[in-house]
């Protein structure tokens, strides 16, 4: 067995066992068994608890050995200081895999914390069994309606995302991190790692976008050969936190982690093609950007705007960002000033409304028509658009025009962000949940980050060429 | 008449002349007299067209000097080669205020439109019209069911908030800026300044927080003689475009602004006590939370979490925006350790998890204390709370929790990020919305939105007490 089958056990067991089960059930009870039925999962389950001779509806064995046949993973959610005597028992089962989900090893304050993780690595290593945690919710896997986590599960889909985290907070969608995939909780990492699990990623079909969080790795080099082929094969989104002195102690105490400097790690994520996001909310718009829009080939955005004033706030989160404001050709140009009013003067940013004040039936031809122009123009990489979801209410509607043009140019991204309906009540909320649906375009809450999302495209694009 | 006078005319006006009034219908019209019977304004409302004797109802005059009674505020929607004689007619009327709508005077890029501006600036000021625009959505005021806005409103409550802007965007709802309370938008200013509105909405007792985007003003001493005064009396926010070269050139030619360096601007508004905000997101943080949250007297924060992962995250932005991680006292942590599993050691950030999941049942609870005594402890000016919606399912639900605490604790900023449900159907927005009603703590998007707004309430603390 290698690494990547190890890792597969986690993810896509065909048998489980759960150490440590109970017949407690409803929401508050936590309970895997009752979890995995809720959830579809068509593998073998098999409780394990002396205490027990069923636990709803499954027979329950004294010990793991006493199962009749082969198991791929063990959950264990006994106490800390049996763990390691189990992992010895899975060990002598043939059982390759197991997930320690409780707290109060390296974690814990107290010697005996470190101890026992010690203790339990040693027992791994031993009896062949790999390990995922302690302190972890272990895995995800909605492509095999499987899952370790003892809470209930929200929103998931079958998303080509393989999320890598250091915190259970990864199992929930928190912020704009609506784009749970696969996913493994290292925990605490004794024995399987960020390293491995994005190795993992790099190499699953099932992945289109790997996404980490990092509080810190134990071995800098081995993460740095990882990454630098998987970035190769796949955009790699990470969140390193614990960036000073008092986080970095947080860090420690929560998965006995080694943190290590900020700026070391910006170099690293840069010489890797990593790309970098600095909180909840940029990581969720890039692997939202990354999943659905193509990578700007250069650095020149067009911005187009229902409003003058939206415009020149797109081109303040421009130059922000490292992008370049388009220097649009004169046929471009030529062509957007013949729908002008004569005192208007087109340029970049483009405002729309005097364009279409003048029949603002005819907005979204207008816009359709504005939009291939700047997509066609080859002094143009990419658009940011910041109109009003109030364009939705006419027809054909915003949603269409936008996922038409982005149908007809895909090789340029459209970064868009909306303002709410102010005649219908359509509003921006309901023309984001059409594009995404559609899977051609990205909304995001404003222009700054929108136009960050085009920046890490572009960077990203930067890296795959060698620049 | 002083300054307040003349701005009140376009805020609160008694009758309302619409200059180039016609009949047309729908939502596609763009018709201010049927927007304003919508919105059940209850002034009177005199449509002036010579081409018409009726506008859906109301009698219609052929010049603003034929109507039979004095007339507050006079709308123009006429062409802009009419516009400074129709002053001049409003100057001979008695009418002292009037709204220029139409675009093309010094946002043009025509000689004309220049010449245009000028023109009618001079026919205000020899006729006694006081003149906000042109280029403009003109005024909002929801306490008095009034707008001259040719769009639709949407979301429009009677907010404790004014909001002076250069752009019509911000009659619409957009990003988190869902505050909009009374709104002056003084377009290309030609008359009616960002100052001018400032100054008003600093003495509006129904204006608690003023909400500022600017693209350039004219005097900046004056500006600064202003804000200084404004400051003093209830919290100012700015939003300040046209920070770049290529987006400063934009701004001129959208509103004819002198744009200034975006360096003098950071020394210009911390002279003052403004409070800069740098995307339309964070202003509406900001308004949010100088709207609900108790000023923070100091900038020790305590971060409590449901995820050691997010605590590491509620510190690293604590760093980030100048905020000190609180050390809690003696007492506290004994209190809280008390809570606690033997094996692990309370601190700040504070990981609920370890404290509840003995008896989950018991998390609100647990949550309630722990929050009473971090807000009890004299080390600890304010708490961000980055918890998970699951909570509220159970009893007493979170939002009730966290409105209890605020209560208890009125002089103590909480700040709250959360993560969806991942048990019950009641979501993280489901929270927000009960927290919202309540009016008592602030839900951001993630602990980095959340930490920057308690960095701001502490900022503009300190510039109040002159430190």
């Amino acid at each position: 067995m290698n690494s990547i089958d190890d890792i597969r056990l986690f993810l896509d067991p065909k048998s489980v066992a759960v150490i440590g089960a109970n017949p407690n059930t409803g929401e508050l009870a936590f309970n895997l068994v009752e979890n995995l039925a809720r959830w579809g999962y068509e593998g073998q389950v098999y409780p394990v608890n002396p205490a027990h001779s069923e636990v709803l509806g499954w027979k329950c064995y004294a010990e793991v050995g006493d199962i009749p046949a082969g198991v791929d993973l063990a959950v264990l959610v006994t106490p800390r200081t049996t763990i390691p005597d189990v992992i010895r028992q899975c060990g002598e089962k043939g059982v390759r895999a197991a997930v320690v989900v409780g707290q109060g090893f390296a974690d814990a304050a107290d010697e005996e914390g470190r101890r026992l993780q010690d203790e339990l690595v040693e027992a791994g290593r031993r009896s062949g069994v790999r390990v995922l945690g302690p302190n972890t919710m272990g895995s995800l896997n909605p492509f095999a309606d499987f899952s370790t986590s003892f809470l209930g599960l929200f929103d998931v889909q079958r998303r080509p995302i393989g999320v890598v985290s250091q915190s259970g907070l990864f199992f929930t969608n928190v912020g704009r991190m609506r784009l749970l995939g696969k996913a493994i909780d290292v925990g605490n990492a004794c024995d399987v790692d960020i390293t491995e699990a994005l190795d993992y990623f790099a190499q699953d079909p099932e992945v289109k976008v790997v996404v980490l969080h990092i509080e810190g790795v134990r071995d800098g080099r081995r993460f740095m050969e990882v990454a630098r082929r998987a970035t190769r094969r796949k955009p790699v989104l990470a969140l390193k936190t614990g960036r000073s002195e008092p986080s970095a102690r947080a860090a420690v105490s929560h998965t006995g982690s080694l943190v290590g400097n900020d700026d070391v790690w910006n170099a690293l994520f840069k010489q890797c093609g990593v790309v970098r996001a600095d909180n909840l909310d940029e990581l969720g718009d890039l692997a939202k950007a990354f999943l659905r829009l193509p990578l700007m080939k250069g650095r020149r955005v067009a911005a187009v705007s229902g409003s003058g004033g939206a415009g020149i706030m797109s081109i303040d989160a421009c130059v922000e960002h490292g992008l370049q404001v388009a220097d649009l050709s004169p046929a471009t140009r030529s062509r957007l000033q013949e729908m002008s009013p004569r005192w208007h003067r087109v340029g970049n940013p483009l405002d729309l409304w005097p364009l279409v004040m003048g029949s603002p039936a005819d907005v979204t031809k207008s816009l359709r028509t504005a939009l291939s122009l700047l997509l066609s123009d080859r002094q143009v990489d990419g658009v940011a658009f910041f109109g009003s979801a109030w364009f939705d209410g006419l027809s054909p509607s915003l949603a269409e025009v936008i996922a038409d043009t982005a149908d007809a140019f895909p090789d340029k991204p459209i970064a868009l962000s909306l303002c709410e309906g102010v005649i219908y009540d359509i509003g921006a909320e309901e023309v984001a949940r059409k594009l995404d649906e559609a899977g051609k375009a990205c909304v995001f809450s404003n222009p700054d980050d929108a136009l960050r999302a085009l920046s890490r495209l572009a960077a990203y694009a930067e890296f795959l060429r060698g620049a």
